[in-house]
Parts: C-alpha cells; structure tokens; sequence
C-alpha cells in the first residue's frame, strides 16, 4: 500500500534536527500501517526510525548486519552520529535486548573487548571470523528461534560485506561476509515478524563502476521478498 | 594445426547477417578439422557456433557456465540477441539435450519459475546458491559420466563468476562463482570428447583495471590445456 | 507544452526497426507542434529525427557540431549506422545544403580530402585547427546570417569536445572544442528558428566519474534557453 | 615562525560548534601574529577565519576565487553551511566590500540576475565568461589597484577551475579557469598586504587519480610565496 | 623500542647498490636489538634484509606467503631482482631450508614442475589449489610445529591474495588466498620466535581506490600484534 | 623500409646495460638507413639514442618537449637516470647546442634558476607560461629557421602536456601545453631535417581509461607525417 504521508525531509546540515525529522516521518508511515524499507545514507538514520516503530511496537527485535556494532557513546563531544545509534536506542529503550543479534563485526581495536557493550547488554555478537568459510544456514535457524513470532527489525550496514564486494563504502574493513551469506541472512527471515528494514552505508563517490550499488539493490530486493503481508490500519 | 580458413568476418549492425558469416566460417574451421575456443563479444556467437558444430558432430553436449540460462524466446520482438542462443539451439535440435548442464545460474526474477524451459528440455540447471562455499570437483564427476564419450561443447560466459572478481561484463549478478570453482569446472573436463569451447562477455569499458581480461586470459589457457589431440581431416 | 504522443520505442537489436520506429515517434511530437530536444544515444538517431522533421518543415538548415562529418557511405554493408546520418540526409533531400555548417572536424584520416564530399553538397566545414585558442563568437555572427530566419535544427556530438573535457563517448578524437566555445556556438544560436536538437554519443561506460554527464546535461540546459517559443498547432 | 596555539580541533557532527571552534582557534593563530594559509574542507571554513581576521585587521578585502559567489541565505533552514559564507561575512561586517572581487563565477540558475547580493554589496563579480581564452594579468593589474596596501584575504574554491582539471571536488560547474590563470590570479597578489588565504572544496573522494590534489598543492605553494614577511607580534 | 640508527637509503637506479644499502642498515636495526616490520617495495627487499637477520640469528625460517615462489635463477641476465631473492637466500645458506614454508603459489607455467627448486632445497610449498575453501588453521598447526622455537622471518607478498581483493599489485594471478586465510596465517605465528616481517609488492598506481592499501595496513597491524617482546641488546 | 636488424633488448633490471644494448641496436637501426621512431618507456632511452644518432650524423640539433629541461647530473649517485640524458649527451657531444630548443619547462623549484644549466650551454628554454593561451606557430617559424636544414631529432615527453590531456605520466606538472599546442609543433617540423624522433613517459598504469596513450598515438601519427623520405643506405 502507499500511505499518504507527505514528505521526509531531512536537515543536511543539522544531524539532531534531521533525526526530529526522520522520526515524525516515520511515525506516520508506521501509523499507516506500512512496513517501511529505508535506504541509507548513513546510519545515524536508523535511530530515529527505531524510535518510530518503538512508539507503535514496544521495544523490537534487531538484526544488525554490520562490521561495527555502531555501540560507542560519541565522538567529539557528538552523541549523534553514524557510530552511536545502537546506544541511543539502548538509553531509551527501543529494542528487545535479548533479541538483539549483531553479524559480521569485525576490525582492530585499542581495547581490549571493543564488544563488551554489546554483550553487557544481553545482545548475541556474532564475529565475522566465526562465519568465514561457513554457510549461514545454522545460524540463521538460532536467530529464527530467538526472534520468535515478535517484532523485529532489520538493518543492513553494506560495510558488513568484505569491499572486494563492496567498496563503495566509507569504512570498510578487511574479511567480512559475503554476498552469499548475505542472501543467506536475510532469505532466514522469511516468515518472520519484520516490522522494518533499512540498507545503509552505500556510499556513490567510492563506488564508481556502481556494483556496491547493484549488490545493495540485489539485498533490497531480497529484503523486499521476505517482508510480512501488510494490514492496514 | 592451423586451418587456412579465409577471414571470419562479422557484420557489426546487423545481427542475423553476423551470424550467417559466423556459422559459414566456423564450417570451414571445423570441416579443416580444428577444435575452435572461441573468445567472444556477446553470448549470440555461440548459436551460430553451435550450427556448425552439429553440422559435424551431430547434437552435441553443452557444459555451460553462467549467471542466466540465456533461454529467452525473444526481446523487442527479436528472436537473436544475447539472451537467446539456447533456445535458438534447442529449436535447431543443435543440442543433446540430455546432456546439458548449467551452472552458476541466478538472478533475481519476475516468475515463478524462470527455469522452466530449460528443465522441460531436460536440462541439468545447478544454480549457483547449490555451489556456494564448496568444492565444484564433485558436481564436475557427475557432469562427466553425463557427458560420456560424445561429443561436447563448452560455453563459459564471464558472468558466471561474481562481479568481485569479473566487473568487466554487461549483466553482473551478485553471489556468483569464485575463480577457483571456474578451475574446478574446466579441469573437470580434462579427457572429455571437448569439440569446441568459448568465453564470452567481457567487456572491456566496465574493466579499466584489466583484471576481468586477466582472469579470463587464463581460463582460456586452461581451456586449452583440456582440449584433446586434435585429429587433421 | 506536453503532447499526448504515446511511447518511443526503439529496438535495440534491429538498427533499421529502430529508425523507422523513431520516425514515427517524431512525426506525431513534431505534428504536436514540439520542438523536440532528444538525448542520445548514438548518433544515428539524428537520421530518423530529421526524416521526421523534414516533413513537416521542408529541408532544414543543420548547425552540426562534431570531430567527424559523419557522411560516411557504409560500413561493413551497412548503410545505417552512427557515421552515415548525414550522407542518408543529404539522399533523400531532408537538409537545405547551402545552410549546413559542421564545427570541430579533426581526426587523422587516410585519404588526401576527407571532407569532400560535404564540401561538395556546399556544406560549410570549421575544422578544430580552425578554432583553436579563439573565441567562436564571429563565427557564429556569420552563422546567424546564414541560417536567417529558415527552419534550422542543431546536433551536437559530444566528441566535437576535446577528451580532457568529455572522456565519456566512444570515438574521442584529440584537440577539439572548449566548453566555454560549445557554449559560445549554442548562445549564439539565440533568436534563430530552431526546429529541434539533439545531443548524442555520451557513453555512460567511458564516464565513470561522471563529469561527461554534468557537461552534457549543461549544454542540454542552454540548448533549453535558446529555444524560440512553441507555438501549439 | 611557528606558534604555540594548541590543537584546532573541529566537531564534525555541529557545523556551528565547528565554526566556534576554528574562530577561537585563528584568533590564537592571528595573535601570535601569522599569516594562516588554510587548507579546506568545505568553504565554510572561510566564514570562522574571517571572524578571526576582522578581530585582529578590521574589515578586510577579499580575493575570491569560486565557481559560485556562496552569498545564499540559508539552505534547508540552515545558515551556515558552504553556500553561505560571504552572506554571514557580510551581515557581520568582516569584509571591506568595495575591495571584494569574486573570480570565476558562472553556472545555471532559476533566477534571472543570481549575483544581485553580491553587486548590492559593492562586489565585484567576473564572470568566468569573461575570463574565457584570455590572460588575466590586466584585470590583476586592476584588482591590485583596488585593494591598495590594507588587509586582504585570498579564499580560493577548487571549483573556480574547470572540471578537466579539478574533477576532485563536490559542485563542479563547466566552463570554468585554467591552471595557467589561476597562477596568473596567484602571482599578481606579490607585495600586496595579504593577511591570510585559504584553499577550499578539494574532495579526495572524487580524485582517485590524484590530480586534483595535485593542482591544489601547487597552488598553495604558489600563495606561500606571495605571503609577506610576518612579524612577530 | 626506537633505535638510533640512521637513515635507510636506497639507489632507486641501481639495484645492486640498494641491495647494500639495505642490508648495512638492516645490520645496525637488528644489532640494536630491533624486530624490524619492513613495507616494500618490490619482493627484492627481502634478501639484503635475510642477509642481515642470518648475520645474527644464523640460517633462519621463513614464512613464505606469495603467489611465486621467487626462486627463479636470473632474468635478463641480472641475478636480483624480484624472481629471484629466495635462490639468493639459499645460496648465501641465510635459510634454514626444512623450515621453509612456502604459501598461495599458484599460476600458469611453461615447464612441468616449476616448483621443483623449491622442493629440491626442502621448501614444504602449499598451492592455493590446496587451500581453495579451507580453513589454513590446521595447517598452521603443523607449520608451528615445524618452526619449533628457532629463528623465523614472515615474508608475505600481497599477490598470495586473490586481484579482487589485492588489485593494487604488478604481477596478480587469479584464484588466490582471502583476507580470512591471510589472518589465520599471521595469527598462526602467535608465539613463534618471529625475528622480522615483511609486506611486499602493494603497488599505489594499481590500486586507486585504495582498498589494496588498506588490506595490506591491516596484515602490517596483524603481525605487529604477533611479534615477540623485544630484549634490547 | 623494414631493416634486418635482430632484436632490440633491453635488462630491465640494469639501466647501464640497457643503454648499451639500446645503443647497439639504433647503431644497426640508423645504418639501415632508417629514421627511428621511438615509443618509450621513460625518457632515459633519448640518451643511448642520441648516442648512435650523432655517430652517424655528428652532433644534432634538438627540438625538446618537456615539463622538464633533463639536465640533472645525478640522483642517488646514479648517473643515468630519466632525468639526466641531456646532461649526458652534452658531456658526449651529442648535441648541437646552439640548434637545441625546449619547450613547455615549468614546474616549483628550489633554486632561483633551475634552467641555467641549459642556458649556460646555448639551449633556447621556452617555458611554459611564455605559450599559456598562444598560437605556438610564430615560436616554431623561429625554431625552423634555427634548426636550418642540418640533421636534427624530436624528443617528446608527453609530460609537457597538461595533466588534464595527459594524466597518464609519473611527473605531471600542471599548466602545461595543449594537445592544439603539441601539434603546431609536430606539424611546425615538416620540412625539417628529422633524423629520428621519440614519444616518451607514457605510463600505462596512471591512465586506467587509456586517453593518454590516445593522445600519444595521435602525436606519433603526425611525428611520422612530418618525417622526410628515407633513402636506404
């Protein structure tokens, strides 16, 4: 269905009154009774619209497909900013902590347990090392289980995928997923209570022969696939 | 051997009159007893390739390496372009249809079931999700007791491989084969009745950097090492 | 004003269908009472255009801006293709010969008088070596006098710009035009009776970084300027 | 000489904290009596430096070398951001603006005289048209003449220059400067009272080549040999 | 630990004289107790450098990462160069040879065991085809048991990966190793007496979105996290 | 004429060797009778050139184009290298130093005169900024009457090209000549005693979309139309 919804403008040059912005948009396309599926931009962008779906839903499900768990608290002095959202969702409890499953975090760190955040609180951290070589299948049956017939978000950060498939990224790091694992993750969600999606992270300027953009548009499509049957409200 | 042939020409626009002088000359090649690898330009070249092939050998077996089956019927009201050489064979009765084999296929679709044609000629289809992440030497045992000691053709287009290791062709699909399933395949055919092969669809304006002309450089140089003793007429 | 006209169509398969499907398409835009400003595309799309255009305006004077002529007979048998438009235009009388200027010839070539045969027709030939390091305002002034107040339709190849400026389209030739004179000739058509205009041979493949795009989009937007009011037939 | 200043830090997720933070940064740098040559970044930076500059010299004059005159309002509610500067100079009574030269302007707009504020102020605005094939040694001669021996500041946009040169950058309009005038621009400040410049809006993502780059360093070592001798304060 | 050694030339126009150079200084780095972690450069660097660590450890091990077993004899009449460091080595008894391991050789070749060399001397040599989908941490197992507790050199050339993850490099075979295989390697010498490490053979102009680099500033990251505490002599 | 001549080696992996086989064969190549035309590789091969050149024909006269004047003495301790061969064919008597002319030289430096070596010797030095925006025909009218009818060669190093022509070079310098320019030159030297010419610094890997070897096969086609008529000795 197509909502009536006038339109979501953003604030270029003003993150905090862009995420008002985002998030009075999405609390209408949500009152609409739509399952919104978002393209990023960065991913700044999925906190307001987990604060949209929490209004409606309570506190949802995330499956965080991503090389970093976006967990720090700020940066220069910034509490909003593409490093940060899952943190700001945590504070002002938009998610389902037991059911929270983050894949294909990876990179070097100065500390010693850069995920100690996450695990504190209660979230499954799935390491991309513990996934190479390996199909995803398995794991896909575990998440199915912990997300139960509840709802449930995804966001998709294009840098969780190794830039050999996509370097049109802004912070890629080395030995991530693959595009079949990705098709994997997300076809386990089939019959799932997905309230929402987003792909974030594309980013054109260091993608000039545009496949990080076909790859993103194939995992747009696939996500578009297993999206629940919409009731109107 | 080196056949003296005449040159093989083609007709740059106009596309059924490049096929007649492509199936005129490859008689001649294959009549001087030659086993032609054939380095394309688009997937049309093999249908005329196959005529003459059949001329010769009667039907002939097909080991075909791909993202899509190339089966069309046709586009734009035309019956001979890069999406239908199969078809086109089937129609001619070019192939042995029981020993067709596909592999690599994908692609996202608007039918149910975008490989029915080809599984109603008795085509093997072995999509690329049935390949991810393993060995191809197991599927290449099967393929050869398939293939027997009859006559057989290879017909591998670039794009059967994912676009991280091959950007440089026109329809790049994501999640597909790796370089080294691409070996596997060839050096599987090592002993096989090979009476021709191709490699087809780079594209050099979507390769800049080369290495999509490097990788197919050296398939075809593993196409040659499993070609057989060519026998003169 | 927008007509209602249907689709254009083109066969991307059949060079010939396509024209004739063009042709139509641009006889009910033209019977609309239009100016067509089309985007190409290769360059035989400007024989179809102007079949089209000659039809309802009589032969039209031509502001042509190019590396080459374009008046080549055939090639490979063809007798439509993108270097032949003008010589198929002059065959069934569809320019005003004596008000037909080509701007920014150049290229190597393998006979002694490669432009004689638009010298012939009373073409008048500006080669690049003609306008280099110049302003092209005169030139224009003379152009101005010539075209007088008759129908005149302009086609600009992107490649009549030196390759620093445009390495986007597929036959670059060295030493051409400047931006700032491609805007000089297009200003300077301001005020004459421009019956339509094409820009043609941007090849997206060749333009990774775009910047053909941007520069062919901007004499597409003066080419809008300098068009005379419509009136609705 | 080289001061004790401390870090310039900047916030990147707060422009306007940014813009405090640089401001208090070339005060520091401005009293310890340098001659800051600045390397953007976006061209908002420009705005904070003049603040410093203003404190220590009073209004100063201004070489602007730009595609665009950035003397908008605001954008998106914003009113700073890189369109911007020159307004924001302005109100606050930063620049001298009878001894204000903008350089290199051009590009499409929706308005009909898009350069009214800056002519309003007592600007002078030379169109890259007018720049076009010439030397711009005569209109230096004038500009020395104009900003006599006070305090002037030289802001120079990449995008002053033609895209051919200086792809690398975010708003590139065609038509544009030469390297050759843009060290004629350069040289023809010697021995005039420069108090600081800055050069802006080169953007490596879209230089992978390097060149862009490249053309910036020469240009700011060209300023560095126009700076005066500092005293030390 | 910094030690004060001078600089570290090199004769960019002889190699002979560089190859000196770099072992004089690689002398006055490791007598003053240094693990040196070197970034070439072609693969060359690594014989001056194994010239110095034997002078101190005696014939050590090597790690050997590389699509090449770099043990060619000479090329163009000249005996050092990048082909052929490892002969060199073996030469010069620098190399403990039933502790050499060589890994990810792979490639076309014109003579029927081309790794006959490197066998004859004791060379253990790991094909890629060997690790084609496998993890490499059982063979880790093995190459730790067979480095005991002696002497050991990592020597690791960016084209023992796959082009499409290490485009940036001069000579890229096809079917290489991947990052996640490149990390298991490097953190399977945790522990190990590792005595120097190199990264060899990244090449800028190849690799202009720079994603090469990047790879490759993550193994250099790696190994540092692998090398033994170091006692200053 | 095509020569006997045997092949024409050089070491890649030592320059003095190179020269002398260079040398060795344009001995053979000249006393053939033919007039060379030499594609480099980097501009050290002018030298050993230059060398056979002047045995056959005494000292020569030069037409230079560069960014560079090459007159260095040394780098590193090396004597030849592609930055000295002027130097070096001076010392030889190799040239004809008051018919020696270079043309394009620019670039920072720093000593006040970097361009007194090659007056000191006679050579007429044409910078850059002396051609921005000028017909070069009045200069070449100049150089044709020094040159007389005495032998004389053509160097070009594609590198006095603007980096926009030709970013395909390892020493771009920015506002250099044109490609209009570059070919008022070649074609200034019709008529002139050419005893051999050559095109070099064309560097493959910095000119990934190929323009620069575009451009530098353009400038050999005219260097070969402005040859005289050989005689076969």
């Amino acid at each position: 269905m197509v909502a009536d919804l006038g339109d979501v403008n953003v604030n270029l040059y003003n993150l905090q009154d862009s995420c008002r912005l985002i998030h009075e948009a999405y609390q209408k396309i949500v009152a609409a009774g739509c399952v919104p599926l978002t393209l990023g931009g960065d991913h700044t962008i999925t906190y307001p619209i987990l604060q949209a779906m929490a209004k409606k839903h309570g506190p949802v499900g995330l499956l965080h497909v991503d090389a970093h768990t976006d967990t720090a608290d700020k940066a220069l002095g910034e509490k909003i900013y593409h490093g940060t959202p899952f943190r700001r969702c945590v504070e002002e409890k938009l998610l389902d902590c037991k059911r929270v499953v983050q894949i294909g975090i990876r990179g070097s760190s100065t500390t010693v347990d850069p995920y100690r955040y996450s695990r504190n609180q209660g979230f499954r951290v799935v390491l991309a090392e513990d996934c190479w070589m390996k199909s995803l299948v398995p794991l896909m049956a575990e998440v199915r289980q912990q997300m139960g017939g509840k709802p449930m978000y995804i966001s998709f950060d294009i840098d969780g995928l190794d830039p050999a498939y996509a370097p049109g990224t802004g912070t890629p790091e080395i030995a991530g997923l693959t595009p079949s694992q990705a098709l994997e993750i997300i076809r386990g969600c089939q019959g799932l209570n997905v309230v929402g999606c987003d792909l974030v992270e594309v980013s054109p300027p260091y993608d000039p022969f545009g496949n990080t953009a076909l790859l993103a548009a194939n995992l747009l499509f696939e996500m578009l696939c297993v999206l629940p049957k919409v009731r109107v409200v």
